[in-house]
């Protein structure tokens, strides 16, 4: 059983002070919709929970899923304060049974279904698995207002989402971070501080995350092309 | 005095094998026409140098330069097998009173002005600067199939041209770097074995560096945007 939890808790300060950025319109739908649709179209997908910001669960519940009838989607739940804690809202609403667990950030809405695939399937042989994104530039560590060091690109990722677990592993690594009062950037960072293997599988560029309002144009432009609809996106 | 080398004698295997890259067309103009007109409009820059493929010197000149009439714009210069070669052949056609250089690569056709400026003034006032992006994503590093380490982002920057020198101090670095046998990936590196100071300022989104067609199309829709006028993009 695969299941997916979708973070849609986050605040923006880019789009507007408090403003919830994954309710920002792409191509006419908030960015959390393109998203999840994704991951319920995904026939290896079992279950998703979608992760709301703690005090808005209920209205966002009755605007964002009210045209939505898949037997996958799962009641959403309430995020906390820090990302982590959203996660662990989430995961405590997966099913028992779960076997695979991704986790995505709705503000990238136009996740490929091969990056899904990608990702699953690396975790499933390998225990954890992120997309990463390889660098065209030359990479250089800053010190302060000078320059450190050049970096090898070519050892070098972009970490994207879904970030994927065999689910056992994921609760294991996060009662661990927990325990220690770890907090972390993204979730393969829980297993990698085990010590345990994360995998990495290409990720993709229209996968970006939303950020800036030019983030926005760039992804409305990246769903008008001519190519975008032989590559899947919807 | 500030001179600029311009780098056009470069190859491209995803655009055609053996094909010249910087002669792809962008809104109707060759690559390479974009980021020399923008040199030479820019009112800090005294000469340009372009540097040419080896074996096709003559041809590129009467085709490319026909309609330019600037009197900044010195003769081109055939460059040579690496790119350091290239740098090297440009920078024997530099004139010999000149204080500041900048190395761009004319696969960046959409350099702004503003990074010109910003390069030149952090160059003139620390010898040596580059433009960085700051990556919008967590850095992992990668050790084979696996997941290494999380990199610290805010102390990460990708690498943009133009590169900004005294042109004294970037005379003596490739020197320096020419009797060592040191092959670098940017022009900053050769500074930065000496061990002298390079600073950075910020770099641009649109100044990517055309790698793939789908580059190509985002600066497409890049330069058609309502926003590019305002911007100063031309």
């Amino acid at each position: 059983m695969v299941s997916v939890i979708l973070l849609a808790a986050g605040r923006s300060v880019r789009f507007g002070e408090g403003r919830i950025k994954t309710l920002v319109p792409l191509a006419g739908r908030p960015l959390v919709l393109h998203s999840l649709q994704r991951f319920l179209d995904h026939p290896e997908v079992d279950e998703v929970v979608l992760v709301t910001p703690p005090e808005q669960d209920l209205p966002w519940r009755n605007f964002l899923l009210r045209d939505l009838d898949c037997p996958k989607l799962r009641p959403a739940v309430p995020g906390g304060a820090e990302r982590q804690d959203s996660v662990r809202a989430g995961l405590a609403a997966v099913a028992a049974e779960s076997e695979l667990l991704l986790v995505h950030d709705s503000a990238r809405p136009l996740v490929p279904a091969r990056v899904i695939s990608d990702v699953l399937g690396a975790a499933r042989e390998r225990g954890a698995a992120l997309p990463v994104l390889r660098p065209a530039d030359t990479i250089k560590q800053l010190d302060g207002a000078r320059v450190g060091a050049t970096l090898d690109r070519a050892h070098l990722g972009a970490a994207q989402t879904p970030q994927g677990f065999r689910t056992a592993l994921y609760r294991e690594a996060l009662a661990a971070a927990d325990r220690d009062g770890f907090l972390a950037t993204d979730d393969v960072a829980l297993v990698e501080r085990l010590g345990r293997e994360v995998a990495w599988v290409e990720g993709a560029r229209e996968n970006l995350k939303v950020t800036t309002p030019e983030d926005l144009d760039f992804l409305e432009w990246w769903l008008a092309r001519p190519a975008a609809e032989k590559e899947g996106a919807r």
